[in-house]
């Protein structure tokens, strides 16, 4: 099968670096560092493609060498459907995957489609080619620790251990999040594939034989006060309920196996995982039943959690909303992480801002860690991460980082970056993007909008204003997704990726777009009432008429 | 209450015709003439709406009078939320409507949202400021009728004639339609004040006294080639299997009563129309019942046209599913007028092109008829239309026509209305748009959508990358809509506006906008696979990377 790596270097084999940089980052979403099974494009999430077949790979490749500086190519659901003349400011990319009209927007009639080759799963990141790995969510997986710890810890989180399951693409980062934010932690996994590439990547410390010695290592660590992370393969569904039965009292719960995907994405309890796949194809309806109905046990031992008093959370995965469907009528007891823990950030356009080096230099990833404490040198939390992620965090792929700031900064941090390509500093341009889940980009009820102020959690206009606002600031490339992180019918959401080529041109349009877009976030955040929102959008003179209205 | 007319002439009170335009248009949507109930700001189809509410509308002029060259303007729901830094080819409004996330996209969470003021329903035209008025509805059934023509009767309906029933809001359009085309009409109603309503709007022409008076008519006037419309006052339900009987064969079968709503919109046979209104609050299921039986019967007879090879279509009022539910398994067999008549139009980007002359002036419109007929010598149906449409349909609000063009004639003829206001031709700027209803604009599974060739009615990616697309080739405004058209769940679509002020760069941009924008709804059919997209992709030099894959 084939193996794909991204180009590294100054030398193109596109018309120009707005061309280059999203071949090299397609090409880099399906990298076997990056990549969850590159063999069949699947890059993270579950079914999360980067394109809809090698075929659609190789036609947009094709189309994007050809492409000219005033020309777009539109996507659909991972095929390059068509190039069409728009001009030099306009984005190189315009991206539509997984969206479907809603009455028909469930995992049945996605199914179907896909079957037929008619669509593709883009996740968020995956068919929006802006996957970095599993650092994309380890910082904000520390964030979300570390807040926790505030809140019901008083920010000490040594001796304490976080119980989670799932080490897949993203669930992977949690293990190390919870070493950098001090804690202990015991990660469920089903796949023993999954537990050795973290243990090889250095994500995961040690992996327990069973659930005695993983609660003997527990018991050692958290009484040494070491920050050590155990693996332990076995199903969630199973573990969780036999800890309630022994009385076993984390201090923080949540999960992140892929329950968003039941009939991709969750094993169900007794079964193996090649019976769950092999079934799955012959069986759908009989496999989504059997994982929807382990998902009801599992959530009922979350409850269960919270009610002998720990801090228990929804991860993102839509894991609650399954086990209300099957019964559990008060699985919405526990909240989300967004609501608990990380819309205050979203108020200030704060979220998971990324950039990756497309020399595939790390130095260049170096000089510009260097630069952002340089230009935030006032933020020790901040220099903290950046020191942390250059020391645990191995690059995947093209190197890249991530790195939580908001409308304040993200504008000026970009045109710096520009600079450093203009002269010479970095080897060759840099791209900068970010998650889907980020302030103004996403409607996502059981996620990121959860309950918001005003009630607005499932109006999705704000997310496509988001997407059309970057397409005529001059992004690079735009997506609108539906679908990522919490499933079909769940979520809309957009992404954005600009290039700075270390012309004048990239100066403006960073200046536009970096701005414009977190803009979108405070802007949705404020008009739902947040004070914090309101705030900011004063103090960064956003423009919004009905603001005091 | 507030009466709004938009302002005409050439003088502005915006910084420039980009926004003067969407000012004028928004205003434009509201006047007396134009709007259903002005004072609610509801324009057309049940509460399509122009902006959220008066203080909205007010901050929307406000803020279009004071916005930039390079500023761009977002509109949420009818609402203005902010205003961001662009560049002067981009989008000036940016619109998203109605949109929900699908899982919470019907009319109880929408209602929900409206009565909070958080939401607004845009329709199609109504919150996207581009709805002309009756004319349009007009020309899509002239144009249906006329396909119908062209497919079975060698493009000649003199001396034919066609049945249908329903002259309603939108059904009374049908003998005007059918007169246009060419046709003679039967028309079933059953409702004597709707019949006098059309004959006294000039859309009917002569009331038959019974049936036997009505095939006599037909007969004399098809016999002389006159395209007569003839009105009966009589239940279809009856006259339909009567004909059956008698063995009397039209030319084309169609039916516009609201069959979709049988509370309200369908007369059981045997029933009065007071009776039905009546009974229907005391005893709805009942009502229903009957309503329903008589639809069986109604669509009984149908198939039985089409099975003596009369062209017999649905007209998108759902009397196939009725029918079917009674227990008539065959009703689908004929089929709807989309995939029937409108498919073949749309393979080739044709759909409701529409403008409107901002100086307010008839003169304007009527040279720029003069420019079409001048640009396409070729079409005798288009020549008919712009005639007929001038000497029948009276302007409502500012002065507009409608005109069914494709791929190969959008763009020139936008130029050409360009050159014209730039030479002093016409007397202030035109802008250009079409319904959301249009060849690449919408997935509609339902309607516009229904029976796609690969089964990819649902997919939405398509009016998203439409949307993008013309952000991106810079249209005046672009918007993003949801269920418009059969409602809540049912339907996305885009929207699109571009403003010929005269100058190289709106030359520039009407020449990328209106050839992409209906390149997107060829592209999208040649994807689904048919074959008139396909040659039209090819005449037309569209570049599709997989076409021939
Ligand atoms: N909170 C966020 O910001 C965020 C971000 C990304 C993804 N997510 C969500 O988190 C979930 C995981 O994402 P991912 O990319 O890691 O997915 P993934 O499919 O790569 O990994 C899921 C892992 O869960 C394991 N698993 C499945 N069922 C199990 C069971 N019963 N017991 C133990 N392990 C089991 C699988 O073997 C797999 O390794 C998804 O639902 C995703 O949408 C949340
Ligand atoms: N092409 C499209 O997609 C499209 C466009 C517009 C309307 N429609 C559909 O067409 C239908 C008509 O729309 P409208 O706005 O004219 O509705 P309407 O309710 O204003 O008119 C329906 C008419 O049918 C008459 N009628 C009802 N039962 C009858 C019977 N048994 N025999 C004879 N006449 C009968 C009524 O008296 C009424 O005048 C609706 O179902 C609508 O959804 C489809």
């Amino acid at each position: 099968s084939r193996q794909i790596a991204a180009p590294t270097g100054p030398e193109r084999s596109c018309k120009s670096w707005l061309t280059e940089a999203p071949l090299r980052m397609l090409m880099n979403n399906l990298h076997p560092d990056v990549a969850e099974r590159p063999e069949d494009l699947v890059v993270y999430g579950g079914i999360g493609r980067a394109a809809r077949d090698w075929e659609c790979f190789d036609a947009i490749v094709e189309t994007l060498q050809r492409l000219e500086e005033t020309q777009t190519l539109l996507v659909q659901s991972g095929k390059p459907v068509g190039v069409f003349e728009t001009h030099k400011d306009a984005p190189r990319v315009l991206i539509a995957n997984s969206n479907l009209v809603p009455a028909w927007a469930n995992w049945e009639h996605f199914n179907e489609l896909d079957r037929k080759g008619l669509m593709m799963y883009g996740q968020m990141t995956a068919g929006s080619w802006i996957y970095i790995g599993s650092q994309g969510i380890v910082q904000g997986t520390y964030e979300t620790f570390v807040e926790a710890g505030r809140q019901h810890y008083d920010g000490e989180l040594k001796g304490r251990w976080i119980l989670t399951a799932g080490l897949g693409g993203m669930g992977g980062a949690q293990p190390l999040a919870a070493t950098l934010a001090g804690a202990c932690s015991l990660n469920i996994e089903c796949q023993q594939s999954r537990i050795d590439f973290r243990l090889r990547t250095r994500y995961l410390d040690e992996q327990a034989e069973d659930l005695d010695d993983a609660l003997a290592r527990i018991e050692r660590y958290t009484a040494e006060g070491k920050a050590v992370s155990i693996g332990l393969c076995a199903n969630a569904a199973d573990v969780l309920p036999e800890l309630i039965k022994r009385g076993v009292k984390p201090d923080m719960v949540t999960d992140q196996t892929s329950a968003h995907d039941p009939l991709h994405g969750y094993l169900p309890s007794g079964w193996t995982w090649d019976a769950y796949v092999e079934r799955g194809q012959r069986e759908p309806e009989a496999v989504v039943m059997a994982a929807k109905r382990s998902m009801a046990v599992h959530v009922q031992a979350m409850l269960d959690f919270q009610a002998m008093g720990v801090p228990t959370f929804d991860y993102g995965n839509n894991i609650r909303q399954m086990a209300m469907e099957e019964g559990v009528d008060n699985a919405f007891d526990f909240p989300g992480f967004v609501p608990a823990y990380i819309r205050p950030l979203f108020c200030q356009g704060i979220g998971p801002f990324r950039w990756a080096a497309l020399s595939g230099d790390p130095e260049d990833i170096y000089k510009t860690d260097q630069k952002v404490k340089e230009l935030i040198p006032d933020d020790p939390h901040l220099h903290n991460w950046l020191d942390m992620a250059r020391e645990r965090i191995s690059f995947q792929g093209l190197p890249a980082r991530i790195c939580w700031v908001g409308l304040k900064d993200r504008a000026r941090l970009g045109q710096a970056f520009n600079e450093m390509v203009r002269n010479g500093e970095l080897k060759a341009p840099v791209v900068i993007g970010r998650d889907h889940l980020d302030s103004g980009s996403v409607a996502s009820p059981n996620r990121e909008t959860e309950s918001m102020m005003d009630g607005s959690d499932a109006v999705s206009d704000w997310p496509l204003l988001n997407a059309l606002l970057n397409t005529a600031g001059g992004a690079t490339w735009v997506s609108l997704h539906h679908g990522g992180g919490v499933g079909m019918g769940y979520s809309q959401h957009a992404g954005v990726v600009i290039v700075c080529d270390g012309s004048d041109d990239a100066h403006t349009r960073l200046g536009r777009v970096l701005r414009n877009d977190p803009g979108t976030g405070v802007m949705r955040h404020a008009d739902a009432g947040y004070e914090i929102a309101k705030e900011c959008a004063r103090e960064n003179d956003l423009d919004l008429p009905m603001l005091d209205k």
